[in-house]
């Protein structure tokens, strides 16, 4: 194989209570990618359609991700990248990391997967650091993945997957509006009460446990984020409104999606999801703020092979 | 049925990451207990063996858990409750729990079952606060569910069973020493570090994942404590020695059992956990100190009739 096309999905970071361990992969969001082998070495980005982002490899996370995977490959050759970029960067649903994800599996399957899906996050976060000074996990590991990931630990590295039950669907609206990564995590503070460590480990175990077991009432119940969302919200216009209205509209429950500013919500089956996706547009409309609105399944594969 | 005789549980709360949230039921360490229906109304501790305890209703654990059993039943007689107490005060193995969650289970039982187990944990929870001044369910929802349980929240109370891999054992060794829960309570710091708040929810999500796959590797990657175990450890001498010994003996984990001073480690299979009993009694007989230990299967049935 020569060349191979494929779909990068985007992914929900923290999912409310994993904060910095959990994400998920969505189903019906995500760029494709073209990768060709190519007898030159090293990575050229050749192309990127849907946003002005930068071909000059080093300034391109899949540049980097694909330099990583390079660095400890023994093929001799190099790739090139085309990038049909659908997922905004800032939005808050893993832009980098589809790209780093996608370019680092499409590489592996070129090359009869020589590594492992833990190697290929482990050279994806790099073009997360690229993107956000901090090499994390928590977009890369669902984006290869598929469905639920935990990264138990990142020294080591540890990468477990979870259960997805069949009937769950994401709904994501992204507000027109720019927030900043290292912003968001700057309003962070960096001590918690005990407290509410407690609180939100009990709802970790309960929203793996539900999944785990295919409860959505409990899943839905673990849905809190009693650390991060109170700070975070604080920036995105009409958080708690949405939330509201999600719930009342039969949502699972509903949080911030990554650093923001997209919101997600989870939701058993496509019907209520795409009517938490009306109570959203309606509360957004209502205050007259631009925004995106995707309903998806919850992606079990990870990047996949399209052409 | 007139008098049930039943097997309480000793029981291990935290279980490492999971510090107040997680625990589990032990299968041959426990007490003894029967109970009686009486026409009379109210709650008698007839006779207590074993240990110096309290024999006034409102003074002993079983018999406040009795009351608050009571006040919600509409049953008009009484229970009489006689104690076999293996389990010593103060050990770290959930005696109090034993007490309180296996006469109410009892009660139940003569009565044909009217209440839920959640139910039974909120009665029970009535003795652990008379015990700890904290009504706290991390070893009372274990003695009555069996298994590894997951205390997800508080307010409301939600208690999540979780599955236990067949071959897990317990070895538990008790050193001779007193250690205050309240004391135990009063070193743990308010506040802690984002950072270790996110090693340990990682932890307690790798920990459920690993019960529920039967990933014994996984299981023993995610018993790591870093809140509590490295400040109360302070107080439970040689802690850092059984430790370390433990797992040169094959120990998936080892921690402190709820508010110690009891050392816990999980082993796959019993001729494992035996070793682990034989490394503990060398290290703890090498330093001069007396101690108890036990090596138990994990119990997935709680409270049971006996008789």
């Amino acid at each position: 194989m020569e060349e191979i096309k494929v779909f990068c999905p985007a992914t929900i970071a923290n999912v409310s209570c994993g904060f910095d361990v959990l994400g998920l992969a969505l189903d019906s969001v995500g760029d494709e990618m073209t990768v060709r082998k190519t007898n030159e070495k090293g990575i050229s980005i050749t192309k990127i359609i849907g946003q002005d982002l930068p071909l000059e490899t080093t300034k391109n996370v899949s540049g980097v991700a694909g330099l990583a995977f390079l660095e400890k490959s023994d093929y001799q050759g190099g790739f090139l990248i085309e990038i049909n970029k659908k997922i905004k960067p800032g939005s808050g649903i893993g832009s980098s990391a589809a790209s780093s994800a996608g370019a680092v599996w499409a590489m592996n399957e070129l090359l009869g997967k020589p590594f492992s899906n833990l190697e290929l996050v482990q050279f994806a976060m790099q073009g997360e650091k690229l993107a956000s000074d901090v090499a994390h996990a928590d977009n890369v590991a669902p984006a290869i993945y598929g469905g639920f990931t935990l990264v138990r630990s990142y020294a080591p590295l540890d990468i477990v997957p979870i259960p997805t039950p069949s009937e769950l669907f994401a709904t994501v609206i992204h507000p027109q509006i720019e927030i900043k990564t290292s912003d968001s995590r700057k309003i962070l503070k960096t001590n918690i009460t005990l407290e509410k460590g407690i609180q939100q480990w009990g709802n970790v175990g309960g929203l793996i446990a539900g999944l785990f077991k295919t409860d959505y009432e409990l899943i839905g119940r673990s849905l809190q984020d009693h650390i991060v969302e109170p700070i975070r919200s604080i920036l995105i216009p009409g958080f708690d409104a949405i939330k509201t209205n999600a719930i009342e509209a039969g949502a699972l429950g509903c949080g911030i999606s990554g650093s923001g500013p997209s919101i997600f919500a989870l939701s058993k089956g496509r019907d209520i999801a795409e009517r938490v996706a009306e109570s959203m547009k309606a509360t957004y409309s209502s205050i007259g703020l631009p925004f995106d609105i995707h309903v998806s399944k919850v992606n079990t594969e990870g990047v996949k092979r399209i052409a």
